[in-house]
């Protein structure tokens, strides 16, 4: 994808995305217009930011590139979620995170596998990769479960206000042991047992400068920000417009725009017979978001003074993750895929969308 | 078993269940021996129906072969589940539905295991196939939990009539996508992946001629459906002068009757040592009245103006459900069984009927 | 840790604690003191039963041995339980039932593979023994599960009083089955299987006479039987003076305590790369705990008129175990353990421990 740095003309021409969104917010427009645009450059914006990172990690070297990669892999997730949360729409950032998920381990697999598959009799990958992945979607599931079970344990218990702590409590340490988990997660791919996880791909040299790829990092971040805040001031008014419930909205579509740069990139791996690459990307972003983004939702909406939670009110959400984790984990265990598999996995997708599509309101 | 393509006597003789069951429908009797025999001879039937098509395939060839093995290995359970829900017991069609999935994974292989493995140290089969067979439990679980999921998250989040689809519009939507996958497994396992899943024991030359084996599918299905209308008639007398309920009836009684060539077939095997072959036919038997028959009563019940969803009310179906794609997960992994696993898959069975015997009336 | 049969100084030291804490019940002094002297009294003894079995064992020969250390490993949890039973604290043996789980599963695997992986890149273990005890922890979940779901079902359809058995009598039925299953495991592990499942460590000559080995089991179950009388009952007070819930108490502190030989063990074996035995100590301990300590506890309590059920009212219990079950399965499933493993086990153990601290009352 970025075999000589030169970006895609059609990658530069989204761009002008950008501008169009911040002229539609001034000029009075059909608030559709305006999310679709702003929307639209999210997408562009994490991509040139996914672009840029890697350039960045080839003048750093494997360990501290790859933490570069992970680190502003999730950035626009974060930033989306950051602004939702910010006006006030929690249940939409919940939405919004399982919707990443699912999103990028059913979707984007999937595809990512029907597209490797359609020329192929089958893909095979390492499995120790694999098998860490999967391991790690298992602790997402219980990590993301545990409040909601906690929640209805301490309701189901009669403790209701006698509860000693609040589940924003609950969720602030369960925050910090993902945080940690996952920081353990990195010192053991990334520094002691490099040689088993380090990917083939960031070799080679860079094509940008090391101030290229800063700036670009830099920039298309900052513009992530007053996009995000576009979207997510129109989510209401866009949802009315398009007759779907916030909900919806959230989990199907915004998700997919956070987690486009990834789906994208996920599949061209695959295509060019890399499906190792594509589950590494596909999976590792439904981590992060578990790991990382809501963790982190957590403890800056705590210090901003709007306290979010990790309890997940919706069963269809938990449910979802949780059959996320364990189709993966079938799928990814025999360190093979075919098309079929691919295709069983948008399947599970689809049964998710209706079901969410479905329980929106009249 | 079916070597020279003679059906052994005992076979035969069965067949008298068919006039004893139709006379005893007119002569004033007992219930029990109405449904006895009736039940007798849909079993029979369905054996009839399994060697017919067998016969078939070896005229047809491979891939179409193994197309009307797959279409008509549930047809005596499409039959019977349709009788009894023209009958109006829809709950006794989710008891069968749930009997059927337990019934062959755990009962049945369990058994087979057992057999397989009294005379052995272990028995081996081709794990990339048994790998497929489990991913396809995983879908199963996930497609019969989603709709009790939507119904609960629905009647949780307080829509109730406000809802915009109802549970019967959900579950139809997925038994689309279902018969969908249901098809692109076909395609991939006969005909793009065909040299992995191939079935050894479809080789050979038929030994009936193509109108004998056409001639006994018709009218052995006809048979069928005729004693299927029998057995749904007595069902509440039958229960009652057990002592059972009509559930347990449903979900223990009713499922082996159902299943009965399934589980013969798979021991027969398993005593041969080709534990493949039956794990194929109990797991795919499973898969196939989850991702076919529930998805086309479904849609049958909607033509007909009766509608049935797929909402199972009951969670112990749906734990019964989803631990038997663990446990069956757990066993074939390893590509091997012994005969404790055998033990293990019938005592869960056990377990569960003890729930099942437990839950019914006074 | 035997290997000259001779007990270290400290664990003969330690001893003291055993007149210290009968000393402490007839001295006024504070619960919180004769609670963690009797409580490290238990452990104690159980680290001298585990040694005195191990060395019957050679003296008995490889399948009666097996049988004797499988028999007497869980002596001090059942008598801990039992006590904690007979003074009427169901919800705490319920609460010990699930901590001796999850201690020994999570907390104890996680540790011993954190100490064997600290020095070493990665260990190796036989998956097929691996295999085994991850099947038997997927039956644990669904035996612990299915009372509680067959008491759900029970009150959603509104058998109340109505209901045909009570949940004893399924608890009762269940114990049944578990205890023949584990019957099977055994015959299948010491017997027929003998060459898969043999534990390398049982060879050697004991250090220790029939008589001393014989001598000490005896003492030593005495005495542990007198100490689990002082732990329960002064665990509701100690329970106040550090503040916490019984519930926590019996969770964590109960649970440790009476699984603390097991876990040194595992350690100590993980440390001298024998991760596959401290696998077996840990996974085996909690499965133990699962199919004969509670169904004993249910059989024994019914016999002595206070019937105590396997219903597990708490879902955070039933989440925690179905957890542990998953998050094993993923760890032991490719044959080899690293250190980032360990810390994961570790880290969802804190999960737990949170949740169970959070809800306690205020």
């Amino acid at each position: 994808m970025t075999d000589q740095g030169r970006p895609p003309l059609l990658l530069v021409a989204l761009l002008a995305l950008v501008p169009a969104s911040f002229a539609l917010k001034y000029i009075p427009a059909s608030p559709l217009w305006l999310f679709l645009t702003s929307a639209g450059a999210v997408a562009t914006l994490a991509e040139w930011i996914r672009r840029a990172t890697e350039q960045l990690a080839k003048h750093a070297g494997p360990a501290i590139g790859g933490l570069l990669i992970v680190s502003f892999g999730s950035v626009a997730e974060l930033l989306l979620a950051l602004f939702v949360l910010l006006s006030g729409q929690t249940a939409v950032v919940q939405a919004q995170i399982t919707g990443s998920i699912i999103g990028t381990s059913l979707f984007g697999l999937g595809l990512a596998i029907l597209v490797g598959g359609m020329a192929r009799h089958r893909q095979t990958f390492s499995s120790s990769k694999a098998s860490l992945l999967s391991t790690l979607l298992i602790l997402v599931v219980i990590a993301l479960l545990l409040p909601a079970v906690f929640d209805y344990t301490g309701r189901l218990e009669g403790y209701g206000h006698d509860i000693r702590f609040t589940d924003e409590q609950l969720s602030q340490s369960v925050s910090v042991v993902l945080l940690l988990l996952y920081c353990g997660n990195l010192g053991y791919t990334l520094i002691t047992h490099r040689d088993t996880f380090a990917d083939e791909e960031s070799q080679g040299n860079a094509a940008w400068s090391l101030g290229l790829s800063i700036g670009v990092m830099v920039v298309a971040t900052g513009l992530i920000a007053l996009e995000a805040e576009l979207v997510s001031g129109v989510l209401t008014q866009t949802a009315t417009a398009l007759g779907l419930s916030p909900t919806f909205l959230g989990v199907i579509v915004l998700a997919l725009v956070g987690t486009s740069a990834d789906l994208f990139a996920a599949s061209w791996f695959a295509h060019r017979d890399k499906i190792g690459l594509a589950l590494n990307i596909c999976i590792g972003s439904a981590i992060q978001v578990a790991l990382v983004v809501a963790p982190l939702l957590v403890l800056i909406s705590a210090f901003l003074g709007r306290p979010m939670n990790l309890v997940f009110h919706n069963p269809l959400y938990l449910f979802a993750i949780a059959s996320t984790a364990f189709v993966v984990n079938a799928i990814a265990r025999d360190g093979e895929t075919a098309w079929f598999e691919g295709l069983l996995l948008v399947g599970v997708y689809i049964l998710f969308g209706l079901g969410f599509f479905f329980t929106g309101p009249a």
